[in-house]
């Protein structure tokens, strides 16, 4: 089945992430998408150690438009997908150009849903 | 005369930044706005040195709301706003919360105008 037929699932912590390979392979199948790792450090002074640091993946891309109307226009589809599916990415408006992050929460990272909506948000 | 009374003007490469000093008294006016500087450094390998860095003022502010389409429909008057004074922020939208990042790209930082639709931003 294309993932722009899969319908987002419902998503719980414990829900499995992605593996690399997988990544891989569903990335093939989306345009020009890329999978970034951001980096979270809490580094504390003081007693009581609170310092860790996390990672966590998010399936990014950048659309181009020659005016601002036009890049709202794709920023509110992308909201609709968004609510249709349940699923809600960060979505950056600027003029002539829309940012689209996907990933999930609970799972901290990403899961198949991730990949459905980025195919879904091409076809928009 | 008010920051909200006031419209953008047509803002060109060589205009005025706000100073330090009336970045304070205009802060005053708006509701929970802060200025944040962001730092852009640029470092090279090799003969032909184009190492640089620069920094930009810009105003943030983070709106939070109950539901996604509450989010979606400030958004959506943001971005209404912005072609209607022809100013065009970085508005981000996630579940639950807008932010939205002013200031002027021609000059790299503060002008009047981004107080004016700061405030108008409130109004919304």
């Amino acid at each position: 089945m294309k993932l722009t037929e899969e319908k987002c699932e419902a998503c719980q912590v414990g829900a499995p992430r992605v593996k690399p390979d997988e990544q891989e392979q569903f990335l093939k199948e989306l345009d020009d998408w890329i999978v970034i790792t951001e980096t979270k450090e809490v580094r504390n002074i003081g007693d009581h150690d609170v310092s860790n640091s996390s990672e966590i993946d998010k399936l990014f891309k950048e659309y181009k438009f020659k005016n601002y109307s036009s890049a709202l226009e794709f920023a509110t589809k992308v909201a609709n997908l968004a609510e249709n599916e349940n699923h809600h990415p960060l979505i950056a408006l600027e003029w002539g150009k829309v940012r689209v992050w996907w990933w999930t929460h609970a799972i901290e990272g990403l899961h198949r849903n991730d990949f459905v909506c980025a195919a879904k948000t091409d076809q928009l």
